[in-house]
């Protein structure tokens, strides 16, 4: 007990030298905790506080899982609840004061890190907390730790490159991306459409009326438990998907081609 | 000395039940060796042979450099010396040969990997490596490991977001992508031109002509020795940019509008 307090005491010392008052935005990969980079396993044990947000209340939320096998104490992370509903007004709240508890630590020295699942600038909460920081307390120190995104790790498990020389990708919500579909593929080899539950039916329309092989998958939950990959994405028409859920896209063309 | 070896040798036989004659494509992330993943850092150190690409012979390439600091045995390493010209005739050959060793190392139970700075699926040299490993022996056991690319890094270090919630990323080598560039923009809040080293005044005279808000960073070697990251894009007319450079692109808007 005396031990694990000396070694907690002597840590603290060096983390004040080397993180003291900054803010870091750290993204901990798409789910399984080997895909977080070293760099985030370091920070985060460096770090006197880790927030986190979490959809349901008295849950934790998916970056805190990943993080969970990193035997951190539990004493550093805060929990802060974001509701999630179309009406953004509630989590632009919840950023605000997360922010505020952030820019407090930062008052009184302590280094705070915010943890999000795949990358922080990739649709990461922590944009929000971010900019609110730097609106509280302009010239805070702060750093963004990348990490791998869910894209990344659905096409390493999908087997579907993303790009080769020359070619480029597109990333976007289904909900925005589906009208401009048919062009974006012409001018983009490899379309990855997120968030596809709410629109995968007319989805599944769009890519039956398209001409030329084609190349979809379909990933749910990539990297976390219960991940699920279909590639006859014909026999999903009608299912309940969840929030998590991805379709890959590749223009068909002979692989040699490019090279 | 005996104890080094014995340690060697236990390691090896846990490496065969679970690595055997498996081929994996590692990103070992942007340059910084802390962004390589924690299964990265694993799979590297559990398999017998480590593969990479280099453009210059007698001198290790860039992803080798990354790994450097694992502290692997030197006897592992590979270097495929591969020639980069726009006839990619030689590049392929090389990849084929690469490929044929791999696959003798399969046939060997031995357990390799092809590293690659960044991602491995996203302009990798391990995506003609996989093609020609899977063409020579067919149902290979292979896995892709992600890893965090350059863009996420660049953006990280610009301070640039790469989306918002309903909003769409789009990326592409700089070549390729100029000709569509203002309209890609109204549909892609950020767009990323890589390679922009080759067409950068053309670049500046497109962007001088967009409408509207816009904010533009350019950087080089991210993550890397002598990473370089400007502001003022007008400056760079003229100079002479090496091929790790890319401009980060985001339509101008306000930050809140959004959330």
């Amino acid at each position: 007990m005396t031990i694990t307090i000396t070694t907690r005491a002597a840590t603290t010392v060096m983390d004040t030298s080397a993180n003291a008052a900054k803010f870091y935005a750290v993204g901990v990969g798409p789910g399984d905790p080997e895909l977080m980079t070293r760099k985030a396993a370091r920070v985060l044990a460096e770090v006197d506080r880790i927030y986190s947000a979490s959809s349901r209340a008295g849950e934790p939320g998916i970056a805190r899982r990943i993080v969970d096998g990193l035997g951190l104490s539990s004493e550093k992370f805060r929990t802060v609840p974001v509701p999630m509903s179309r009406n953004r007004g509630g989590a632009r709240s919840a950023y605000r004061l997360a922010a505020a508890e952030i820019v407090q630590d930062l008052e009184l020295g302590r280094s705070a890190a915010w943890i999000v699942e795949g990358d922080p600038l990739l649709y990461g909460t922590s944009i929000y907390v971010l900019e609110e920081v730097a609106r509280l307390r302009p010239g805070s120190r702060t750093e963004v730790v990348p990490g791998v995104t869910s894209v990344q790790a659905a096409a390493a498990r999908a087997g579907i490159e993303l790009a080769r020389l020359g070619e480029g990708v597109a990333i976007c919500p289904a909900a925005y991306g589906l009208d401009h579909l048919p062009e974006t593929l012409k001018r983009f080899a490899t379309v990855c459409l997120l968030k596809v539950n709410t629109t995968f039916d007319r989805l599944l329309d769009r890519l039956e009326a398209l001409p030329g092989p084609l190349s979809a998958v379909y990933l749910e939950r990539v990297g976390m438990p219960g991940e699920r990959v279909v590639t006859d994405l014909a026999s999903l028409r009608g299912q309940d998907l969840p929030y998590f859920s991805m379709v890959l896209i590749r223009a068909g063309r002979s692989g040699d081609a490019d090279e």
